[in-house]
């Protein structure tokens, strides 16, 4: 089982950052391998940001990117170049407030946070990755959430790291809600319909 | 022409923002090609923090560092763990107050630099790896510094950029005056000897 995924944004949103913590959960403290990597094309210019991340159950051989299983979209600029490439069955997580897209091709799964105004909410924008990080731990299941927290506890200093596990609970929480409302949902549809 | 880099630090110190920032500087502002990977090992355990980079005139088509041309340490763990792999006639750029090294690889270029002192006088701690950035640039000749500084103004948000390009300009003057002294030395060694 290998997933690839790819995390985009613009530059100071901590994107790259998203994806050191993702693959450093995934391998430090799941039993998985992973690979980040920023491979510089004419997409870099300007504010374009985007980080690739393979995560693997066997050592990761090629960790570049193709056609991402996950797409984590937190700027517009970003869905537009990389939202149309999710894999078929895929999932696009993106930050509701930041991402308005036309058009989602049809069969993804979508999930969508204000990652950017929960931050601002917390006083501290700067989070808003880590808001989207604990969103996304919570909707799909590339990461166990003690390993996410370990991953941050072990990535940040001291006196940042009680922020972060904060901002990552309100992603998480949200996350776990929203799913439950779409179980919920389901559970109430008449049976035989 | 092809050249592999690892920056190793620990965590928070931002030594992935480097690979980033050089990386970008090297592909979108000169005309070379650059990867920056992080593979998670056992080396990821803990606070240790690696990053490869490969800068190249052609297509990265394998981005994995194995025998690293310069090896940039800011920690004396990093700087134990991948210090002795620099290949030979190869280039250690350190922090002289973090790494300590007991013995260095014969024929290496060391060039060490109180990059995380320099930032704290600067009263911002957290830009220390940018005075190494500015310290590296100047030490080796990977980036143009105009390149190096279009890739920290694109890098960071507004209102923290200012301070990068000082820690940028700070780290670069000393290396400068660094090579200046170098080449003073060697040019009073007297004649014939």
């Amino acid at each position: 089982m290998l997933t690839e995924l790819r995390i985009t944004g613009f530059g100071g949103q901590g994107v790259i950052r998203f994806g050191y913590l993702l693959g450093k959960a995934a391998s430090i403290y799941d039993a998985k391998q992973a690979t980040l990597t920023q491979s510089f094309g004419p997409e870099a210019r300007g504010s374009a940001c985007s980080a690739q991340v393979v995560i693997s159950d066997e050592r990761v051989l090629y960790p570049y990117v193709t056609v991402p299983h996950i797409v984590v979209a937190m700027s517009q600029e970003g869905f537009a170049k990389h939202g149309d490439k999710v894999r078929e069955r895929g999932t696009l997580v993106m930050d509701e407030d930041l991402v308005k897209p036309d058009q989602v091709k049809k069969g993804l799964k979508v999930f969508a946070i204000p990652s950017t105004r929960f931050a601002e909410e917390m006083g501290a924008k700067i989070v808003a990755n880590i808001v989207m990080f604990g969103f996304f731990t919570a909707v799909t299941d590339m990461v166990r959430p003690e390993s996410a927290k370990k991953a941050i506890e072990s990535s940040f200093r001291e006196k940042l790291i009680d922020l972060n596990l904060k901002a990552f609970d309100k992603g998480y929480k949200y996350g776990k809600e929203l799913l439950g409302k779409t179980v919920q949902a389901k559970s109430e549809t008449p049976a035989g319909t």
